[in-house]
């Protein structure tokens, strides 16, 4: 039903995201940040739309279902995959998925395009991929405007091994640069 | 600047929705809101689509930008329209959201885009607006399962006003059945 | 009823006030400032009434009752007034005003009082103001020692414009003093 | 100095009452407590000084600092007192109050007068003490409408005791009506 | 280094109960429940251990220590437990559990104490799973006192299959009287 | 009985700690910081049995228990036994510890224990103090590190006077020396 599914899906502006959460900071809700992602991804897909053949209504539809099984299983924070294995989140994620997606008509199709966003393979997973990764470092660079010390994001690797497009890396160094200056 | 556009529009993570607010509800931000606003508009648009002719990617972009005047604006109270009056409201958000484009790239078509949504003529403005409500109404179920007392919310046609497609009405109806349940 | 007039204006404990809200701090709320306004107008009021004739009881009623239109109209951030207009918001409060206190006998003598504070002219309504400006400056101070970048607030004129009175420059001196040292 | 002086007492808007912090509600500061018993503080004078010979100015500055202490001693639940002692806890505020006012001019008037109103003699300290509790006894319903339950407050003769005026009745019986009609 | 174990292991204070966050209730830390399951585990403990030989230094380190791999791991819902896998979740948290402990000398030692509890064969380990699952039907009730409706938690077999000692029933059949009455 | 005591040292959940709340930090619970104090001493007493004779059991009780009088005192901040008499203090303490245990049976072998622990003269009193005050000094730096400026802590002998074991003092030089580094 169309009410349980809402119901489902509203729990994420309940779940704080784990990454901030592990570093002392009771801060975002992973809804909260689904809404900056969807922006972003708005943004990126007009920018580059010229350059690549983007299906613009998919990359919307997927900024906002992107996290959405984690109504589900919760919000797995970064450092736990080493232990939880990649791939068992993955597959525990792709089934809680498929079950959420029960209660509504056509649930197959979105589970369809969910499940292509995790591929990260289409020029639309790609951009909401950027997307969400970029909010998240732009997040970073707002909790330590407010006092927090998180440097071992920016020297983590796999936060931006995926900014492939060069309008996301323009986005990101001005976002070091400003950092750079309030230090 | 996309980056400033970014940070601003960022605020709606930390604004709490003023009508909660209000009733000593210190719960959800205006992005929380938007979000499932957004995961709404899907469901209504395809369900929708096969009777209206619906352009859903409009819809998506409207649902996820339909706020954002709030971040420069702050969330306005229903109860001070009264007193500020819909239509200094309405044009504030309309000088506030043209500036707030003029932040990024192509920003008077993201401004139209905005500005039909806030006409609340077309299809999908229509859609988007229904959703806006429902979702409302949704939550406000929410924080009566948690305790408080909301009564004058389901008494106020405002509300529900615009829920003039039948599917909104049959989750509308399936939400006030479950109320009544619990009471 | 009295009561209703005291639940109404018990609303400014649950909102925050939105200048640090705008800037990620979900901090005090409006009653949490009034009260320091009320602290700081007794002993601004005191050190002034040797040099002016001041009515100290209107200073403090004053004190009290000066964001009270709040309670209906919600506590509009000060980025907002490039949109809304100050004249908008002021006539929204004074209409606001008169209602709230109609609940209450011989409200048009508060609302009186309240409209006095507004004009800003007399000694009374001088004395709150900088108090009401001091106090969130010191409150600025505070939230920055917390970690936070609040260097916009002392840049902006806006701020301490009605600082007319040598005792309030002195405070304000002192407490920029304490600031630099902590840098 | 006087900025110390506010510094120390802004603490009051950190400090949550320790009445509702005991019935696992993380609520309202002392600050946003002492705000409407100001507020409250004026409405009763104003009622009863046709009756009374009242000092209106006395009135609101024992309403604005009758709490003070607690940024020096925190708020005390009524819990403790029974094995602190109510005089070990008055002894306690009193020389804390002492200590705080010599921050300040004149800090000895201010301390007489928060003297006078601990001994609940004069008409003026009779006044804020049933402001005090009335607003205490308010803020329970509100916090009843928010789902939790606080019977015992209202079974507490000790909570409404200091209720001598027929105006404060008044409001306490309206206030018990309408929770019973919610009830 | 036992500095680095104690930096982790205080991350349980900001990690909360994702049984309550999943039902919109923001509530306790992981070391807030550790903390009562503690002071359950020693009266259970004292008042079995005429009955069963019990270890009652090993009953307090587990109860201590037994909730210590989610300071890696998170604190994974219920609900996803059937997505994530129990044994998964169970491989993940011992593997967690033995990088952890790898911070101080003697952590096999300390290792081998958390996986008896993980085994739940034990007397020990009984004793504190009958804890740790009586301290969360408590906080439950207590939750529902606030005016939360979390029917289903009495209706899981799940949370009180681990119930096999007398006084652990009798303490929960108490519980579930006052529950009643209040209804 | 049992679940009274239970339901009323539940109530250190949502007690935050004084001396945090003075510095305006809303921040963890009586119990959050208990939980800690435990894993400490667990790590301590292990560390020290090869050198003292040590009662285990004893630490562990003492070290779960030792704050308990809070749940019916409430944390009274260092900052008012000047004025309330440390001895004053102690004694309300007592007295309510005492009455605490009456709830459970063999109380007073659980009160002979805290009090054990507040004479701080037995070695096994010594531990859980000495963990008392590292955890605390612990928690200040991570506060630290999240932007707060705590110097006074790092300058008050008082905080560190209990640091009598060799173990203690090399955590706390570390711990020292990290902020040190941080700076």
């Amino acid at each position: 039903m169309i009410l349980d599914f809402l119901l489902e899906t509203g729990k994420l502006k309940n779940i704080k995201r784990a990454g901030w959460i592990i570093n002392g900071i009771d801060g975002e809700s992973v809804a909260d940040h689904c809404f900056r992602v969807s922006i972003l991804s708005i943004l990126l897909g007009d920018l580059l739309k010229d350059k690549y053949k983007i299906d613009m209504e998919k990359v919307l539809r997927m900024s906002i279902l992107h996290d959405i099984a984690e109504s589900r299983i919760g919000d797995i924070p970064y450092e736990s995959l080493k232990y939880l294995g990649e791939k068992n989140k993955s597959e525990a994620e792709k089934e809680a998925c498929k079950d959420l997606f029960k209660n509504i008509e056509n649930g197959d199709k979105y589970y369809s395009l969910w499940e292509e966003f995790e591929d990260r393979k289409s020029i639309e997973a790609k951009i909401v991929r950027a997307a969400d990764k970029l909010e998240m470092m732009i997040q970073c660079y707002e909790y330590e405007t407010g006092g927090y010390d998180l440097d071992h994001f920016w020297n983590n690797e796999f936060n931006f091994k995926d900014f492939t497009f060069d309008v996301v890396n323009e986005i990101f160094e001005e976002l070091k640069k400003r950092r750079k200056n309030k230090r």
